[in-house]
């Protein structure tokens, strides 16, 4: 979060409730806001008209809102706003901020709602608005009075901005926003994560010199530079393995940064990663589960007999945990390793994850940020890309489907001059193709590569997976095809220009023309 | 509900709790489900390929797929089943869930989640799934093995059914539908609806024989054919004016059939159209508020003086309350009134609400349904074809806008063979354009009458009427031109054939076109 900056602070005149909360929010520094705004949220509305600074995005449908308000915060590392209207507008928004909730992402969620003497008479669109934020918030607060709204602003910046961060639900009555009488509140400090204690330390240190097989387990904010660098040196000093969760917030990888593997996403073949291993290592994550269970095998995906140990949990000072425990160890510092030189020559053939992967490697631009919601034809694309030139990399980190474009439209809007790469299925983009919009109105230089595969291939696999032959009803509600989407025209509906590839050389092309170009373009690769 | 065909009931073989379920629901009359399945829903999807008789129809997003079973139940009178993927998966349907409830549409909302012993280990996907499906269910269980899924799945189909009817949500730990031991269980006999005590009657009888004036407000099951007649028959008797709330879940209405107003949504012309009575008397309604709360203004849109009496709850036997009111009052019976004849010759000029309803009340087919998702624009198309062919007409009941091509999807699944006229507004139509795919994939008889004004026109309303004039921050959030969505494409893109019209000339053409072929087209008619 910046503060650098923070407004002045207009203590004269008279202003309303939704004056106040704009002018807290730049005062915070909060000056980015995702928007699907209905009649409660019409103050809001009018104060941004009268009070510069806030930039605002308008999204065609909740989830869009939400899932790029997590795309942004993880970019920016500092909040963005949303604007919804109501419960179920707020509910049409929860699975981004499920995702958001996963990847601590902070984000100030703002609901309009009903005027708090309206409420009780149960108007059509009155609902459990505060029910439906509370399990996807870390704060969750519904005020009842304009002088209360700037304050509860304030705490919601600071709420959502602590370790573990995440989603700070303000759920604000009409008449709380239209009511004289709103105070601008100064920002408070940030509350700063609480550091690992030397005891544990020296006991995690005590496990790694034991010389016993260990897996060190990284997530959240442990994936940043310094404390991944931390990691590989204490990893290369004691002979432990290293590995991060399956599905993380955002990974610093590419030529030059220590690369990182991913603990694999079904149980099987993570368990033979992390095969013979007597010690676990958690640094920003709780024992890791698969993320479904499946009849007849474990739900954990490391030795049943293998020893937990906790170095640092997600709301304490993970670069910092690495570091004491880099220092503990006393272990030499390493370098990145030297990247092998990318090739440039393009892969013929076939239309693989690997061959996909490797035109990604060579063509990358510098500082991509690449949204990865390629689901199961994209497996080879993280492992591909190791080599890439330096680039984030951002998955959905709470497997709920269709934040991918949302992501994309965030991270673009919180990093101009960057290219955003958004490695999405086709499935999973039906979910949210609004963000389509969005990222047209605003210009944003996003290439979609749309993986159009016409099914839920991840589904057949699962169907295979609990000892299913698929009949015809099975194929029929797995299959996405007939009618086949169309995503040229989709996209082009909605304002992108898009291009359909068939082959790796125009796929190639096509991925070079679009990053080169002002503005998104989106690719349909058939697979 | 019916009952009449209950399949046979297998107690000899084992079976898996899935089986039980789709088994059961079979024994319940529940033969439709409207399903976007995940891996913990596989284990049904196998269980659907060995069991013949369930229609499932696909939804590439659970808006649709809520919404569609609301849409389904509403004309067939009857539940479908709903097949969500955790809690996720069922915060994406909860909008349409929300318009359901406010529906009292009956609807079995089955959630798969993570295995019982999972769950604890907070994968992923995990969340609240119980507390997010409260809000909208009249009933809500999590079955945690396999012997109780069938009994659990015989309970919804009742809960579901008994007045008000709603939406009953079971929520399946995917160890509950693939442990052996499931037991199919029978169907439970319908709950009747309470009937209204004769002293209630008498009393609201004596209101009405005061002469004072008078207003009957009917809601719900009110607005079927025979209990309308009697409204009818007690106003023109008594001198009581009649009208329906704002937004229903059914009106039957047309050429010989009763005519029904409704009260406007706006509190102004609801209190002027109210104006002056003494009594108001609720048939199926709780006492109106209007849909949002405006400064200085009353959240009632009936004189503040006017005494409420109640008929009947919505939970009660509504037809019977009107019919022993009819019978007290001792009124004679009317006919529906005859209908002037509908003009053949078509409106010239501008593209207007009204002379778009000329067009639609001339061509409207016999036995249509339309969905009413028109905001803004579309005020005069309920009025304006009182005297179009019989029909039913359908709106979105919670105010959750994304409601309406699900709702025509789920409508036509319901009633092949009758055509489903969808009047939609474009930006309502943005939360959950997916409905198009599955319209198109089942090939269903739905016009589609796309109003593209390429705003938000009811927000720019709402501004004004806090008293604010859009500055650029507020046009550009209340403007969703730029770029312009292009429906024949988004159209094309999904699998569904359209066509563009910029007059009321081929507007009428396409139309009649689109009306008399097989399958469904959209018309994006350029407002």
């Amino acid at each position: 979060m910046h503060m650098s900056n923070p407004q002045p602070i207009d203590t004269a005149a008279t202003m309303s409730g939704a004056e106040s909360l704009v002018r807290t929010l730049l005062a915070c520094g909060v000056d980015t806001c995702f928007a699907n705004p209905g009649t409660s949220e019409m103050h809001f509305v009018a104060a941004l008209d009268r009070i510069p600074g806030m930039r605002c995005v308008l999204g065609l449908f909740e989830g869009v809102v939400t899932g790029a308000a997590d795309g942004y915060a993880r970019i920016a590392q500092k909040p963005a706003a949303t604007l919804l209207h109501c419960g179920p507008g707020l509910a049409n928004g929860l699975a981004n901020l499920h995702n958001a909730r996963r990847a601590q992402s902070p984000v100030i969620n703002i609901v309009g709602d009903q005027a708090t003497y309206h409420r009780p008479l149960d108007a059509p669109l009155t609902s459990d608005t505060e029910g439906w934020a509370r399990p996807v918030s870390v704060w969750t607060r519904t005020v009842t009075e304009a002088a209360s709204v700037g304050a509860a602003a304030a705490t919601a910046v600071q709420a959502a901005c602590a370790e573990p961060r995440g989603v700070a639900s303000l759920i604000l009555p009409s008449d709380a926003c239209w009511n004289e009488g709103g105070e601008v509140a100064a920002p408070l400090g940030p509350i700063p994560a609480p550091k690992v204690t030397p005891d544990i330390v020296q006991q995690i240190a005590r496990v790694l010199r034991s010389g016993e097989p260990t897996l060190l387990l990284l997530a959240g904010r442990a994936l940043d530079e310094a404390p991944l660098a931390d990691a590989h040196s204490i990893a290369a000093a004691t002979g432990a393995r290293l590995l991060c969760t399956t599905a993380n917030a955002r990974v610093a990888r590419g030529r030059g940064r220590f690369p990182i593997e991913r603990l694999p996403y079904y149980g099987d073949p993570a368990r033979a990663r992390t095969d013979g291993i007597r010690h676990l290592i958690l640094v920003g994550t709780p024992a890791p589960a698969t993320f479904f269970a499946y009849p007849g095998k474990s739900s954990r995906p490391y030795p049943d007999d293998a020893v937990v140990h906790v170095l640092a949990r997600a709301e304490q000072d993970l670069a910092d945990a690495l570091a004491q425990l880099a220092a503990q160890l006393d272990v030499p510092r390493i370098s990145a390793p030297h990247s092998a030189p990318t090739s440039h020559e393009l892969p013929d053939g076939p239309i693989t994850s690997q061959s996909v992967a490797q035109i990604l490697c060579a063509r990358l631009p510098e500082q991509a940020i690449v949204v990865d919601e390629s689901v199961t034809f994209g497996h080879a694309f993280y492992p591909g890309t190791m080599h890439a030139a330096p680039h984030d990399w951002l998955q959905v980190t709470g497997g709920a489907i269709g934040d991918g474009l949302p992501l994309a439209l965030g991270a673009a809007v919180a990093a101009p001059g960057r290219r955003v790469v958004a490695l999405q299925a086709d499935g999973s983009a039906m979910y949210t193709p609004q963000a389509l919009w969005s990222i047209a109105r605003e210009n944003l230089d996003v290439t979609v590569v749309l993986l159009s595969n016409r099914k839920y291939a991840i589904l057949l696999g699962e169907l295979a997976g609990v000892g299913a032959t698929p009949g015809q009803v099975a194929l029929d509600m797995l299959s996405i095809g007939r009618p086949d989407l169309d995503w040229v025209k989709i996209a082009n509906g909605m304002g992108v220009e898009a291009a359909r590839a068939g082959t790796l050389a125009q796929f190639a092309e096509l991925f070079t023309m679009a990053n080169a170009r002002k503005g998104p373009f989106l690719i349909e690769l058939i697979i």
